[in-house]
Order: C-alpha cells, then sequence, then structure tokens
C-alpha cells in the first residue's frame, strides 16, 4: 500500500486496493446505517442528521454496488451476483423519498421564478410541514403567484407530499425487514472481509476500470451533442404535447450516460484511493445529468399533476408553463453536459 | 449625383441624395398601391401578388416615415410634423392584417413541433380557407396532436383569424377613407417634388445619420446583453406567471431598439443610395430582433387565450406549453441578438 501511495500509477496490487476501498465504504455504510437508527431516521421528517446519514447509506451503498459491477471478474461472482440487485433495492427505496422531496422543492421554487418571485416558498425546506397535504398554507406565500400558480403549487405539494410519505413508509418497513437485514450482515462481511476471486491479486483493476471509461465514451458518443450544444435547440420539448409524456424515450440515453459516468467516477475511487485528484470535467458533467434527470421528472410531475381530474383551466395553465419551463431545464443540462464533457477534448481550459 | 456614385463617402451634397431617396420610395409607394388596387387586395385573402404589395406598401410607408424622422431638419419642418403620424396610422393598419395571420402560423407551427410532428399545418398558408374560424377543420391534420393540442390549435385559429379579418376590414376601410386619399397625395408630391428646408443644400446629412446610429448605440447599451448572452438564462419567462401576462416590461426596451435599428438601416440607406453595402450583423440583429417581437406577440397571443372562459383543462395546460415556448423563443432571439451585435465589435468573423 505504501509503494501505492508513493506512485498511484505503478499498477498497485488489484486485491488490495479494491479490497480497500469496498472495506471502507462498507465500514461508512455501517457508520451511517448506526447514525440513522441513533438520529430518528423513524421519524417521518427527521432532523438534519438522520438526512445526513440516509444520503451517506445511499451513497456508499451506491458505490459498494458499482464496484462490484465493474470489478466483478475480480470478486467472487455467486456473491457478487447475489449481492448487486440487492443494494440496487436498498439505495433505491431510500433514494425515492428523498427524490420526492427534492423534486417538489425544484417545482415550486420553479413556480415562484415564474412569477418574478426570488423569495423561496418556507414550507418546502421547513421540515416540521412537510409531511402532509397542506394546501391552505401556500397562501400566505402567494401574494405575487397568480390564482393559477398558487392552485398548481398546492396541487404539487399535495401529490409529491403524499408520494413522499409513502416513499417514507416504505423505506421504513424496508430498513425494519429481513432482506434489509441480510444486506446489512453482508456489508458487515464486506467491512472485515472482501470475497475476492482466485485470481485478484495477480490480475490488474486498470483494464476494467478502462473498460468502464470506454462504455461511458461509447455511449456519450451516441448522445446528440452536436445539437445540444447549439443554445435554444429546443429539442427538449419536441414531443412536448404528445400523448405521452412521461417519461420521454429522448431522455433515455442522458439517463444512461448519467449512470455509466458515475460507475467511471467509482472506478477512478478505486483506482487512484485518496489522491483521487478532484476532476473538474467528470464533476461538472456530472451535476450537469444530475440536473438533467431532476428536470426531466419535475416535467414529467407537472404534466401528470395536469391530468388530476377537474382542475381549473388557470391550474392547468400553470402546470403547463411549467412543464415546458422544466423541459428548457432539460435543454439547459444538456448544452452544459456538452460544454463540461468537450472541455478536455477540446483542449482549451 | 455622378460625383456621388463616384465617391460614396465624400459627402454628398444633402438635399440631393435625401430627395432622390425620399422620391424613390415615394414612386415605389406608389406602385405597391397600384399592384394591390389591381391584383384584388380588397377581398379578404388576396392573391400572392396582393400580399406582396401590401408588404411593399408597408415597406415604402415605414421607410418615408422613417427618413422624415432622421432627417427632419433638412426637410420642410410643418409638412414633416404633418406628414408622419398619417404615414405611422397607415402603416400599422396594413401591418396588423399581416402581423395576425404570422402569429397564428408561428402558433400552428410551434404547436406541432411541441407534438413531435415537422409537419406544417396546410391551413395556416392556404390563402383559401384563413378567412373565417374552421375550427372543425383542424381534425384532419391532428392524428399526432393530443386533444389539448388539437383545441388550443383550433382556439386559437379561431381568435386570431377572426382578429385578421377585422384587421382586414379596417385595412380595406383605411385604403378607402378620405385621410388615405391625403397621404396618397402627398406621397404624390413627394414623388416629383420633395419639400427640402431652405438650409438643406448647405448641411450633411452624415451628422443627422450619426446621431439615429448614436441613439440605437445608447439603447442597446441599456439592454441586459450581458444576462442575454448566457445561454439558458431563463430570464424571458421569469413573470411568466404574474397575473399581468401582456405585454411583459421586460421587453420594451428590446422593441424600442428594434425600432431604432430599422431608423439606423433606413439612414444608412440615404447615405449609401444603391451603393449600401450589406451589412450581415445589421440584417442579423434585426432578424434577432424581429423575431424576439414574434415570439413575445404569440407567447401573449397563446396566455390571452387562456384566459377565454370555459376551456378544457387539456387546452389550458397546452397553451401554458406553448406560452413558455414562445417565451423561450424571446429568450433565444435575445441571445441571437446579442451574438450579432457583439460580432463586429469583438472583431470576430
Amino acid at each position: 500500500m505504501a509503494q501505492r501511495h508513493l506512485d498511484p500509477m505503478a499498477g498497485p496490487v488489484a486485491g488490495d486496493a479494491l479490497a480497500a476501498y469496498l472495506q471502507a465504504q462498507a465500514t461508512e455504510f455501517l457508520r451511517a446505517l448506526r447514525q440513522h437508527r441513533e438520529t430518528g431516521g423513524a421519524a417521518a421528517n427527521g432532523t438534519e442528521e438522520a438526512v445526513d446519514a440516509a444520503r451517506a447509506l445511499r451513497r456508499s451503498a451506491r458505490r459498494i454496488s458499482g464496484t462490484l459491477h465493474t470489478f466483478r471478474p475480480l470478486l467472487d461472482e455467486g456473491w457478487c451476483e447475489g449481492m448487486r440487485p440487492e443494494l440496487a433495492w436498498l439505495s433505491g427505496t431510500l433514494a425515492r423519498e428523498h427524490a420526492y422531496g427534492a423534486r417538489l422543492e425544484r417545482l415550486l421554487a420553479a413556480l415562484h421564478r415564474l412569477s418574478g418571485s426570488s423569495a423561496f416558498p418556507a414550507q418546502a425546506t421547513d421540515p416540521d410541514t412537510s409531511t402532509g397535504p397542506r394546501a391552505t398554507q401556500l397562501a400566505p406565500e402567494k401574494s405575487n403567484l397568480t390564482v393559477g400558480a398558487a392552485k398548481a403549487g398546492a396541487l404539487l405539494e399535495r401529490q409529491l407530499t403524499l408520494a413522499r410519505t409513502r416513499a417514507h413508509s416504505a423505506a421504513l418497513q424496508a430498513l425494519g425487514s429481513s432482506r434489509f437485514h441480510a444486506v446489512a450482515d453482508s456489508v458487515a462481511v464486506l467491512a472485515s472481509e472482501v470475497p475476492l476471486a482466485p485470481t485478484a491479486t495477480r490480475a490488474d483493476l486498470k483494464p476494467l476500470a478502462a473498460a468502464a471509461e470506454d462504455r461511458l465514451g461509447d455511449a456519450v458518443g451516441g448522445l446528440p451533442l452536436i445539437t445540444a450544444g447549439h443554445p435554444y435547440n429546443a429539442e427538449a420539448l419536441v414531443h412536448g404535447l404528445t400523448a405521452d409524456t412521461a417519461p420521454q424515450p429522448q431522455d433515455a440515453p442522458w439517463h444512461q450516460v448519467r449512470l455509466l459516468l458515475r460507475l467511471h467516477r467509482y472506478a477512478r475511487e478505486v483506482l487512484h484511493g485518496d489522491e483521487n485528484p478532484v476532476n473538474v470535467r467528470l464533476l461538472s458533467a456530472g451535476k450537469a445529468l444530475n440536473r438533467h434527470r431532476d428536470a426531466a421528472e419535475a416535467a414529467a410531475a407537472a404534466a401528470s399533476a395536469a391530468r388530476t381530474p377537474r382542475i381549473a383551466p388557470a391550474t392547468a395553465y400553470a402546470l403547463g408553463v411549467l412543464h415546458a419551463d422544466q423541459r428548457h431545464e432539460v435543454e439547459a443540462a444538456r448544452f452544459a453536459f456538452q460544454r463540461a464533457w468537450l472541455r478536455e477534448t477540446v483542449g482549451t481550459p
């Protein structure tokens, strides 16, 4: 390990680096799990610490899962195959609650921006008030909202808060399930002993990390980057009024690149350990793709809310404006990704 | 005049160049008026020739009016003061019919684009079918439109076709009025003899043209060009959901620059005559500002249609998407203007 620290490019013994990374992530997982339990993660609206703990839990689960995927030839095959879907189930279940909360926050912020207000509605971030439908409480904030915008906000808040509450219950149920306990047990084993394949110590991590990078490169190569690089190309809103509004098929390749970029980042973490240089390009590209995903899902939520029966035309109008606004955010995110991605390739600073 | 042709920069005798330009425009006005009468301009949906004639009529009226404005110290003051409002009334009246038609065309094209269709609805350009409300005839075209988009299209078609028909009647009435005959008589006089001020032949056109350019420069200096130069700044849709949707106060300075750019262009035409070099920068900047105006007015029309009583929520939703789409066109046009305007200043080709 000392040699690796001195020269990270010299090709570390594969098993060591991989095991160290997985053990560190497993330890982090267990720490976050303990913190989550201690800080009231069970309450519908946890403290800031509980939110942090849930984030850390998702973060380490994703890293373990991604690493098992990229470096599976170096690990015990049967163990990998059994572990990965369980980790995916767990991080997916935990992510949903967060996603609904963030989506509501994004949509309410957009409604306020579209109403020419820079003020952010307090209730979107106030944990005391984010647990149940509270449509009427939008009223004090709506001074500069039209009736339609206020009603659209209230409708979205009702729907997404309900979804979030359900996701929270599902997450709680998951964390108390025997299925989860089996995952936690496996991670606990991982923290002390990584089930390496017999060949692991002689193999090299680099070809596997390079393969992950190649998969990313291929997927990016399939993206319409030339179009995305032209500002205001109006691509993201095409199909904005077709019958099926969500999910939009044109988004799928971008979502795929987002996942592959994440795998590439994790593989770099395995290779470079703590000396992992901050790669601004990957960071910006990843942020752009997160924004792309968030905006796409927010746009779909606005479209879905507009299909609620018996809403007022003014509400539907506001939701239409909101949907289009978020689809333009999608387009803006693609532009940002294109810029970030080509930065290194083109060679400009 | 021969000397001016050989060296246009040598400072032509002011009266000559100004008189020649005004006479040419007046002659063009009279020719277009004759053509308009001969080619069935009186019919609600004229032939292509009648449309061309109306365009030529507006074009020359704008040029005469703009030239009287910029070079008024060189012209008979009382005559100028009397003539300009009459020309403004005339070109405004003639422009409205065209504007409603173009707005409907733009909005229907956007609805089809938003529905993922590249096909353009035939009825928007077919003169046989653009004279009255024909909502039901959208049906054969709406195969890939949602019910909301189809209904929104039908509603816009009804409203804008009605407005266009009224504007056509108003234009016809104007062209038959004694007020118009007085304008036409004045233009006929102008075609043979330009009422120059006593000082005109000794004065120079350049300072007056430079003043017009300065007014344009000052107005552009007041535009938020730095913001406009950042793609996806989301400025144009701010206030998209405030109670007063149209006209948006943020658009006014851009509309003003559009008018000043036009005056600058006409002043250049007076100065350089037929040798007027095509200035790509001014051309692109002007096109961007036209697009800005058209998109702003289309967005307002969509917002206004959404306030129609008793429309279905799906219709209102589609109009909301359409409104936001056109406001993003507004933003895109500002970006295009910024690019075009800074092209020469920055010195890049």
